[in-house]
């Protein structure tokens, strides 16, 4: 809340689909990034209409911001985009590849500003890692690891489909935890450690029906509880990337490693403001891995927080995206990961897929 | 954002006084607060004026929340009570248990609902043990320790006073950390231990000279760059509390520890989401220190933010607090800590720095 | 060094092929079992003869260890048998199934007590662990994930073969991470958490080449740098299992985690006296993940050492060991890991390097 | 167990009084020592006589180790240094200053080797934090901390006095956690950081009284539970000591924490392989504390041990300690901590024993 911040800012209309966890977790970014963050525009919530066609049908709204199931993203996106609409997208983009790319034709064909919630990306430990990265501190790559642990599936009495748990309906989903963790995972390997060529993949379903919420029947499960794979990168490293909801004790233990030739470094979500470091250019007898709190002035976006030592959360990453679009926005630049990016790691998530019905190593093509 | 929370709220007008680092996390906290938690008040940031005392003339504020430097406190406080308006006041109630005093006085006798921003209270980790200090699982305490320890005035280049620079300057701030910090360390243990009977302090300022940013001169340095002290408890406990701006390598490691006959336990600020919990009522072979992530929908305040695994952080303390004061106001209720817990604090730090003078054990008073 | 330590306890000669890192594991674990632990036999070393053949020709020998590089594993065991003597082989068993399927023969043949130094499954912590799981506290199993990760052959300077060399030499080796780190990984798994079936693994030699000790010359490197594979359990448990030497920033990181239905643990090798266990049957607000410090009497093996709170190390596993087979030996038991176990791991190892080549999943015979 | 190991060695005949605990452990250090060290001496255990004054009268005895009770600590010593032979002592050296200094004055008049058990100054962590001290990595020091906490006296059905339970009996302990744990915080202190001027501290005894096991009656407990003091060191720093055994949660959790202008480190027992060290030369946005596993063959000790990644323990400390105190002998030089040494911290804990009386600060003799 510096002077800028409150200086002039432009209206910038919203329409949010969707009033789920995401729409919650949207809305605040909408309303905090011009707060704490240097942006031309002040995003404005228009009433978000559980019709998303008026939503997109109404002139007084620059940006339609998707935050419903996976199944309307796609239908969601290309009206939007054919409307002249900026279109934000929560993960993934579409429940295959396939869906996905029609949204990415038609934005690129509409050529609307376009960006997908891998909020992730935004983590301060994070995003220094990139800059580490980018800075080629790691030399040669050798591994990449990556993990999603979650526990809130094991009771068999649990069911599936409806509200908050559309995420066990394949129908609604897509996959499992392939396109609801995995995404995650992939969307940040890809970022930091370059293209996935090849995967060889397995997936489980441990709970093999449940009661349907909509129906009233127990039915099939047809979600994989569970997913991991083995692959290789462009770069040459290899990497072990899992995710699950069967893992008990952890839950939302997103986890990454990177193992370079004269650097390795750490992250996981459930301390996400630390970022832990092993650099072997260190004096031989003092090398170690080095827990780094990221909450400095020279950390990436905390010095619009508050001061060294204090730490932020989760929602912060969301608040961090949707600044960074905004600037994007002002400077007629593409803040990332853009549909784009987001077919991308669908095409992972695809062969992931695949290969866990072929047991086959499956290519990954380029998005 | 439930439904609940968008319901009609009454309008709190607010009038805050400073525009620091701690006027932001107020500002934050006040527009936060109604969107996450069902208050039955929505409160409105009214202009901050510069002239404190307009603000406290104007018939349209309820609320003055103090935010300025401690010097400021006691004036603001005492006027804004006997102007009628609630009054809120930044940590350290007083530059001593006198100013405190009469601080007190004035809100007890103008019947004005009144708080510190003791704001550590509100981690949801802290509350949770204090919760289980109130169900008596610890049984007898025997120890209790809390140490904060910054390294941000180490350099002798560093000035003192002015903006952003007055805890340094003891004209404006009081005291040293003992004010800054340990009260922050005292207020947490009189809520969760009951109250200190003795102390045996000692304090330090390792730079005895810094210029002065309003002088332009290099003078003496006269608050205590460190302060600790060994003391009692009324319950029987023994305690170490130790604060300082001179430990590298600790930005605001605000740690403490309890120790009872039945279980223990452990929490610090720079891992503020997570509680370490030691149970002897444990099975023998497996007895050990659990790092409880204290982000479930059962912790306390989490189910107002995401979902289990998603931490948050610095700020959260404050939209706490302040959630926390709506909710007592209109249930006609106090919310802790009051003006006169504020006081309690001050009756330490200034046996704290007494001791240190007479390097004698120093009775504390009772608030 | 109890009275029963220094009871009279028979001699049991032993005669130690190889001189190395391992010989001198062994060596103290024979002198010291028998001062910590009650055992009715006391090892003495005979001369450790340079020629093993003349070694196992003493009629005054009556258990050979072997802890020689791989390729000599195979000849001398069954000689070894031949003669009639005890037999204890350094992991792995041998360099190909078939090797160690031939050990397995001869011992089992000749009636001879035999063992395999799979060291780790005597770490005071996994003990305690697989105490845990027979006692069915953890339910069905979900998920098991083991790593070794080391980082001392990434430089490209580092030649192959030779004294303290021959693990890059394939030719004595047999295969390089696979069966020198990961088969450590599997036989506590095996040994945990029942058969593996089937396996897809990926293997990679980061350097092509490295300079051959013995011959001086560059030669192509033939051993595998990094080796991973997804397995299916017989259980029904999904695992990941990695070993690598490019791991910078890891000395000898061999990790493993285990989830069930009601409980999850994991252990280190950098931190083997701790086992971090989560129970799921903990009281709601305080579940967590808890570091039990194996150092009470009430562990396994510590009532032997020293007093709660001191942690043994690295060489106790040998003595634990040696101990539990000299114990098994009184009481004409067998101690585990036998010949047979030990086959069972080099059937999976073969599967990993089968499955490396071929691309496809990889059945694993049973031992 | 180099060659240069097994080379020709002198015998050293030792006498150890005390079969206990510590006897032990110092007997496990004469047998190992030789065997990974490079000493000129082979330590010889002569029948250990339960009459003291027979061993000292032998005149094959070269070495008495007293391993025994405090209270017997003073004369064993005497009468061995009038004997001639060199003397080890268990820690405290005396249970008071006095007994202290007589015993420095006689083994200084004897003028023979002598040595106190403070073993816990050759963790290789401690050792290597020494080295980063000696080569003025940290600048001036500003604090210093130093815990050792317990809890296996908490419950009140626990006897004094006796085998096993000698602690906790005044008369033969001397005092409680002062003299038997603080004075292992103390001795390390003074030898990282210097001497300490000026104490102010309280003691206090939580179980007033327990059944005594010599006379079967309930009698006092005359030996202080916890033990708290703040100090100055000669250097300027500041710091805070605490011992008990009435910390729930802790077995031999022996912290201690120094703070520079530069750098900063931190070690405990519990984990007693690892140094945290934190160095404010490190680049800035990667400033963090890092955790050293010390088992590198360039850290102290460790080249005589096993590989990198490979932790030792406890009883390491004990072997390190001889096999200094072997190779000091055999160059005619001194190992320490002498006498003069152990009486330092004798000075300390009387200081700390009075100031609890006489709840003043109190000033510490010089040694």
């Amino acid at each position: 809340m510096s002077n800028k911040a409150v200086s002039k800012k432009k209206d910038l209309n919203v329409g949010i689909v969707g009033y789920g966890f995401m729409g919650r977790t949207h809305s605040n970014a909408y309303l905090q990034a011009p707060r704490f963050f240097d942006v031309a525009y002040r995003p404005v919530l228009k009433s978000a209409e559980t019709d998303w066609r008026a939503l997109v049908a109404r002139k007084d709204i620059d940006l339609i911001d998707i935050a419903s199931p996976n199944d309307t993203h796609a239908e969601i996106a290309i009206a939007a985009a054919k409307a002249g609409k900026m279109v934000l997208c929560e993960k993934p983009l579409g429940r295959t590849a396939e869906e996905a790319k029609a949204m990415v034709d038609a934005v690129e064909k509409a050529n609307v500003p376009n960006m997908v919630w891998y909020n992730y990306r935004r983590v301060p430990a994070v995003v220094l890692l990139k800059k580490l990265l980018d800075e080629d501190r790691f030399g040669r790559i050798f591994h990449y690891r990556s993990q999603f642990l979650q526990d809130w599936t094991i009771s068999q009495d649990l069911p599936q489909g409806g509200e908050g748990l559309w995420r066990l309906d394949s129908a609604v989903a897509g996959s499992g935890v392939t396109g609801d963790l995995l995404a995650h995972n992939i969307d940040m390997a890809l970022w930091l450690n370059g293209p996935i060529t090849e995967i060889s993949a397995m997936t489980e379903t441990f709970v093999k029906q449940r009661k349907h919420n909509l129906t009233g029947k127990v039915e099939p499960v047809k979600i994989d509880d569970a997913s991991a794979f083995l692959c290789r990168f462009q770069n040459g490293s290899l990497a072990l990337f899992e995710a699950t909801r069967h893992a008990r004790g952890h839950k939302a233990l997103f986890t990454l490693e990177i193992n370079g030739e004269r650097a390795s470094a750490a992250w996981d979500l459930h301390d996400l403001h630390r970022l832990n470091y092993f650099d072997h250019c260190d004096e031989g007898q003092l090398r170690g891995w080095k827990s780094v709190h990221i909450t400095d002035g020279d950390h990436p976006y905390m010095k619009n927080w508050w001061v060294p030592g204090l730490q932020i959360g989760y929602e912060h990453t969301f608040i961090h995206q949707i600044a960074d679009f905004l600037v994007a926005l002002d400077g007629n630049r593409t803040a990332a990961p853009t549909f784009r990016d987001g077919l991308a790691t669908d095409y992972v998530t695809d062969a992931v897929l695949k290969s866990a019905k072929t047991k086959k190593w499956e290519a990954v093509p380029a998005a």
